[in-house]
């Protein structure tokens, strides 16, 4: 079984035609999921693609393995050999893929879904969701179990809201837009007018809004701008419990890993990439495709193109070679004390103030 | 549509008397939203703060503009001329504020509300949202959609709890208290005491206590104490993805930025700010007015007034001068070569233990 | 009342008997909560194991202490006496712990549970709570209000979900696993091939395990793996907020601090302490016993029992150094310019090129 929740049997022909490779034993055997080599059972594929797990493959219980040609393989695994068994092993996987967990014939007789709302043909509602007055769900979307769909919100075709999503009045989504459990998309954004050392809160009166082929991560939250609207681009990918602020502009196809943080109103360009724990201040913009290092605290724009790390963030050869030199200051001051004994030693002998008046 | 979910028209006239500034063209026309210069549309209004915007205004689609007097305005936008446009917007936002998303006319049919529970008069529970018993729930309080509040929790008046918000038992919010979706209030405090290498539960039998005028961000966790109670105090803004563990107690009028984190028993002041992702030891003590940097890592107490920073946190002054030292540290090595390259040469022309002898 | 939802009335006898210490006063007064010295009421025990207190126990309000022989006690105070009032306060918590907020008597009426589940004896599934197909509930196990189990997940006996918890399809939940509100066991890991500028999702076929006796803390993250699964091993304790990511593999008796991040197929050993903030690059093993600081990157393997801390973390003992060296650079600069000005008088009275051509 090795953790498939609602496995296929695959026979081994079909997966050596899929990634172009030979068969070295039954093509007919079949196999019913993937798991690496320690873990594997009988009746699971798995793949050898760093040599340091070479010696594991002798005690495999695995009923077939994606390894390379030339590698010597244990009598009784099946070997699927391919020049490249990881990415063999990437394009196995959704002949294995249950695809996303089913959620209701129509809507849920529990969910509670006003009657002005527009639905597509398809759309599929779960268990105790509500859908609120004026949303409009395009076709063939599917809002999980317990979900929650505000006042007016446009959620285009082929989405997917796990359960637990919530989804802020007036948001829009676009199509293929996939949110994992718990994310919230539309809190209010956190901007309030110090009046007289108290705090009045600005109305967040914008939206968020969501392009094509998005997905964000479990428990990640997206505040709607104070007006106007917080942009997530086509095909930009948000992993668990990242925060953007409101106002934020991420274009298309950028990749933002987990517990990033980013702070109103900053610009992000495409094929930009984030590290986990990041942070960026409010009103910066990073240009496209730049890299931001995990961790990274970033305080000021970053050029196109550009690898910054650090904090202050920095470009990272600049970064690496600071680091450098602080692994040095121990050398340092050895070299500072006896430059200074030298020194010390050498009046005495002809050089230094106390001759001068010699 | 600028992204206001339920837009309301005003008319310009209204917008010019509420910042006390004097309209350049109609005052009868309307606008329906807010929006950034390059981002409105016919029917929104914008502003101009920033200079380098100045170019934008020509191409924008706006009907009017928030801009200072003097400024050049183009034709067919209206302008309304006033000293500080931004404070201007501020001003101007509620007049499009669409209020909270209404929750329900009294309790939902499909809450579930305890029978043992006192409910003010104008309560509003929403679809799917679950009091337990011993609950107190004051007037005008609103709990939106799939919220629950535990067993002898206490709300107080017109309080609004977004979708999908945890009130733990016993738990207290005082007035006025805002919860954004998901946010969770009264979770377990993270306390075990290690056994011969494991850990055991100490019971985690304390509160949480949130003061007047609270708001508490999207997914934000707040754990109850061990025993007795964390303290949330009056006018304190909590932003998303926070985390504040048992028994830390903050005062009234703090702000605390986004994924920031505080352990146990910390004591925060009054006016205190917290940059995002910035995390806190336990048992510290952060004096009123005090400022600490995002992303700095505080393990001591922080005296009133000061600004900390990096990490460990520091002065920001010292951090900066540390910062700035670092920065020179290829210079330094420099500098160090050319004296050691220096006094190598100095010993043969007279100084020098070599010489001693002589 | 402390803030104890649920409070017994515990006699003074009972708590001396409990900790083995000697009773100063009316063992037949009860007491009904537990609270810190200046937070106490009347009917609650309080402790003083911190010196600093002492003036404050002269002022309090509550009914016993908790307190070391020797130590002065106002009269009206009733002490008990012990050697660690700290640890006799550990002792005596339980006393007053209210248990697990109760759930329902079986399964709520409003509970969606699919006919095709597996409920064990005592199970109680509460208001709202979804279980999915194929789902199997072990005895004893409590579900509470809004928390889904998706398909043929399987939890042990005894275990507790607080409202709002997600468990996803096929995962796996050993015996008295807690899990608090909001937590997501299952989501989708963090996969994407790019291709051509683009990122295609890499299906996440794999599953979460989860061993016996793990807490799970509010609105944290734990992604199911690529395939295989993701595991967490028996006694392990999540604080809130974490994230780990597909692949993850912890062992047991670790324990992770409030807002950690774990990136994907990272190995950690068995009794790892991780700091609050902290974060953990892929690919990276932690070796047994080892502990990370609070905000260390961790981004290569961290051999057992050591201690490593900073970006990038390293031996705990190195960073302090290197973190003294840095304090000291504003000196070292002086003391390099002192050398330098000595140097220029030094070539004056004799030694330096100027004079080689003597």
């Amino acid at each position: 079984m090795s953790g498939i929740a609602a496995g296929r049997s695959v026979p081994i022909a079909e997966i050596g035609e899929r990634v172009g490779g030979s068969v070295e034993g039954s093509p007919d055997a079949c196999v019913r999921g993937v798991a690496g080599i320690e873990w594997a059972r009988e009746g699971d594929l798995t793949f050898l693609a760093n040599p340091k797990y070479r010696a594991d493959l002798k005690t495999t219980r695995a009923t077939a393995v994606l390894i390379a040609p030339g590698v010597p393989c244990p009598e009784g695994v099946i070997a699927v050999r391919t020049e490249d068994p990881y990415a063999a092993l990437v394009r196995v996987l959704p002949l294995f893929d249950p695809g996303l967990p089913p959620v209701s014939e129509g809507v849920h007789p529990t969910a509670l879904v006003s009657e002005e709302v527009s639905l597509g043909p398809d759309v599929a509602i779960g268990p105790q969701a509500v859908v609120e007055a004026g949303a409009e769900i395009g076709p063939g979307t599917r809002i999980a179990a317990q979900a929650y769909v505000g006042e007016g919100a446009k959620l285009g075709a082929e989405c997917y809201l796990y359960p637990g999503v919530f989804v802020g009045r007036g948001c829009v989504l676009g199509d293929r837009v996939r949110v994992q459990p718990g994310a919230v998309i539309g809190s209010d954004g956190f901007g309030y007018a110090p009046v007289k050392g108290q705090y009045r809160k600005i109305p967040q009166i914008g939206i968020v809004e969501i392009g094509d082929d998005v997905e964000i991560g479990a428990n990640a939250c997206i505040d709607r701008a104070t007006f106007g609207k917080t942009v997530i681009g086509p095909g930009t990918k948000i992993d668990n419990l990242v925060q953007i602020a409101h106002n934020v502009a991420v274009a298309e196809d950028t990749v933002i890993a987990a517990q990033s943080g980013i702070a109103g109103s900053t610009r992000i360009g495409r094929g930009v990439r984030l590290g986990g724990q990041s942070g960026l201040a409010g009103h910066v913009r990073i240009g496209d495709g730049a890299s931001i290092g995990a961790q990274a605290g970033v305080i000021g724009d970053v050029p196109a193109g550009e690898t910054y790390s650090g904090y202050p963030a920095r470009p990272h050869r600049d970064a690496m070679r600071r680091e450098a030199a602080v692994r040095k200051l121990p050398e340092i001051v050895r070299r500072i004390r006896a430059l200074e004994s030298a020194l010390r030693r050498a009046p005495r002998t002809g050089a230094g103030k106390e001759r001068e008046g010699r």
